[in-house]
């Protein structure tokens, strides 16, 4: 049975009743926060018996953070709490205001746009512009509250579906419709999202998943390992880590950023991993995500000291993140027409042991063995704004 | 009996008390949104036994939509829901950030400005510079909420009434005093909206009523009814519609929008009025407005795709929608003295059938009898920024 | 014992639990306002049997208004009720948008920066700019709301404890701890303020303590009484009213702000006063301050109409209200290290009758006495950008 939990035409909003299990145990519940800059936010608390995970229907359907077995999936931001985008101006700082509300272990980019600010100059086929607008950091989509979600379980699988449109007048329509499922007792879950233009006419639309992982997966020791056959730094900053770009040092402060384009490979089946496995191997955490529809891999190197945000993101998506006008030009950004959908498909894997982290880097070799991977020197031009 | 909902200085916010009728009939109610950007949203629910409105107290005292026997009265904006003002930043997309809550039938433009974005700049009477700032499109109001809010049977008169301020420290302080009454039974309802200069040093204001209607009142075959002296076309594009000026045709993914300039004629008592009839003439919407305070009429047809927004503003206004520094330059723009009030009266007919719509239109032809219509060729000077 | 009456962490927020005294007297209750622009406001409501206080922790721990022994503390501003920051707009009219919400008996300013408007740009030892931003006014703190919220009496002292932080990724992690106490059955209360780096990296931070104080303690012929060493005018418009820098004219429409910078004298303890006595001397409002954090005084008189804001501001600061780059220029702007924190201290006396007025006043007078006061005749380049 479907439980509507916040379904804004029909006035619902359900904070009273929970989603329970067949023996009771609770499954879902939502919470409203009161004070701070949390105030008004709806936490939705999911558990699945062995994984917890905290949902952010109010931000967009990201997943704050969460924990397996006890072990925290989450970093640590110095923003601590969950953000109403009611008190975030993406119009901050020159347009990072978006970093306001930021501290979860998922947090979309998107739906119109999601890299780096800037100016977005599109022009007809004569070269003249025919708009010009300067877009914030990383899109809408995560500032943006959902106006319906549901939970249910269906045999064992716990479901959420949250529905978040993103348009205005002479601003397009784009709807996300998201849906989490985790198996009970399971230590994954899965994130299928279809985006659709439900305009009227063709829109520009992208995606950056932006999972964000913190201690203990992330420790001095602690790497990344994917299979993709081109690593391309960033920038400069870049390239002074290009040697041990897929290691990871421990927390220290004042580290600047590195960023790592990647093309990922894919399974027959069409998936592509990237896993953060400890110092000792003892534990990992795996984004798997489906390259059809994401077939672009950034890396996120940030480990500053632990009080600033010492955390790493494994960043799958549509395009990369660099401004849009940049990723129309190389030709990466793809135009929705009217009705069209896209759908998005990840899963996310925690190896709790030393076995189950040998499993899962065994598959990810597998993968990379087909083909080499080829580390350029230095940033390019077709790739780094 | 008068029943305040909302009284913030009292501590009232009423969502359980009722306003009824003789018969125990529900006549008015408030409902607090929880989700999505309507997350604090208060939707006013009045109904005449006949006319169906919802109020918007958090935005402004706006008429998000309607029903008057059924049928609705709304159009199809790509922003679904009413959108707190908290979800909205007016400088977004270069200053038409307004437009991410734009959805209403009846939405106030002003009160201290309400035309398209642009710098104002005002000089003294030696021409030096004393102020300068930028404007975003359509002023505050509608995204202010209104700290008061009552309702009432008078007779058989349901009247509500709202209040909101507009002021800041050295920003001024405007009051809109607005109410909205309908007779039980009735197709029609009035505003009188009342602005009071509260400040202690002069101010300028204006106001726009951006009336909105779709289907089914707007179709392909659809005109315009009104008595006017200049149809004036804004721009290049308007004039490419002239000859259609008052005709609509159907939905068409990509139309940009047209926007015509008009001098209204008046009755003897002070009265003009626009009507959108349908192909058939079997209904039409009408705006009534006393010209003494609302001169200028401003017609919006933006005849896109009904997914995208198939709609037409009738925008009467005490000015006409430009830049402020240029209806300022026009002499159009007036400054209220220190506890200057203005008041603002319009009526809305809906003529649900043939007759009804004939007598409408027939009282109109009537009053434009008196005079001739000059369409200009293209934008005049004194009109157009 | 303590109450929390916000605690987000643990999904606390208490509007029906009182602190009482030892004779059942309400001493603490807080209320959430519904509607207008206070919507999701709280209000602390603090009781000491003579003294009341309407504290506001949703904006940044600041003090709305008072009452002692009936007299009211406060000042009218066009902004007539506690404003939400989610409806603030800093950036607004140029980067004073601040004053959207600006109503307050006591806000704070800060606590990253808290000067005018202005371009923050920073460099490094080689005189390469590292990085630039806009800064609007006065900071964030009066727009953050706070977390953490506890009331307690402990003996007769009742204390009420607020915490609001500032930052984000990228952007330091500063924390206010502040400790509002006042006892029973008096005219007095005391701020003790914490503020806290609990970034890894070193942050500048500065703050300003926004006394404002309007009738009846101002009126026509009101006296501000300090000892201070220097009395700078800001600019030419300060220059004009420079021979009567410390007396008040009535309300006057139009008045422009007249800025003073001032060096204050302390007491052996290390305590400055500065004290607004109205025209007879029966009744004073004094700011207390510690000087060893609070080194700077900035009088703000601000005298026009009552309706635009008849009000002068006492405003204690670790700097002066200049833009942060130039008070970094000058020297004053501290950088905290990690873990660093400061404690800012004030104490608020309201003398209610001649004879406790002229016990403040000569208290004022003997530590001026100490020392002469040097009225400049103009800006100083030190002091004034």
């Amino acid at each position: 049975m479907k439980i509507e939990l916040i379904n804004v035409d029909e006035g619902i909003h359900q904070t009273d009743q929970e989603l329970q299990g067949p023996e009771g145990q609770v499954l879902a519940r939502l919470q409203r926060l009161h004070g701070g800059l949390s105030d008004g936010v709806d936490v939705l608390h999911l558990s699945n018996g062995r994984l917890d995970l905290k949902l952010l229907p109010t931000r967009g359907m990201g997943v704050w953070k969460g924990t397996v077995d006890g072990t925290p999936l989450q970093w640590n931001s110095p923003v601590q709490r969950p953000v109403n985008p009611a008190y975030v101006d993406p119009m901050r700082l020159g347009g990072i205001g978006w970093v306001d509300g930021f501290n979860e272990l998922i947090v979309r980019c998107g739906l119109g746009w999601h890299g780096a600010p800037g100016n977005d100059t599109r022009r007809n086929e004569a070269g003249e512009v025919i708009s010009e607008q300067f877009l914030p950091l990383h899109g809408r989509i995560a500032n943006l509250p959902a106006h319906y979600l549901a939970v249910q379980l269906d045999g064992d699988t716990l479901i959420v579906e949250g529905i978040v449109d993103e348009g205005c007048l002479f601003g397009g329509w784009l709807r996300l419709h998201s849906k989490l499922q985790t198996t009970l007792g399971s230590a994954e879950f899965e994130i299928t999202d279809t985006v659709t233009n439900l305009a009227a006419t063709p829109a520009e639309s992208e995606i950056l998943y932006h999972c964000n992982i913190g201690e203990p997966f992330l420790e001095a020791g602690s790497t990344l390992h994917t299979a993709v056959s081109q690593v391309i730094p960033r920038n400069d900053r870049a390239v002074e880590g290009l040697a041990d770009w897929s290691r990871y040092q421990g927390p220290q402060a004042g580290f600047a950023e590195q960023v790592y384009f990647m093309d990922p490979l894919s399974t027959e089946s069409g998936w592509a991993t990237a896993a953060l496995a400890d110092s000792k191997a003892s534990r990992a955490f795996a984004v798997h995500f489906a390259t059809a529809t994401l077939p672009c891999l950034t890396l996120w190197k940030n480990t500053g000291a632990t009080a600033d945000g010492y955390v790493t993101g494994i960043e799958p998506g549509s395009t990369l993140p660099n401004p849009r006008q940049f990723e129309r030009e190389q030709g990466r950004l793809k135009t929705m027409q009217p009705g069209e959908q896209v759908t998005y498909q990840l899963r996310f894997e925690i190896a709790p042991d030393v076995q189950s982290t040998a499993a899962l880097l065994s598959r990810i070799e597998e993968t990379q063995s087909a083909e080499s991977c080829n580390v350029h020197h230095g940033p390019h031009a077709d790739w780094c704004s």
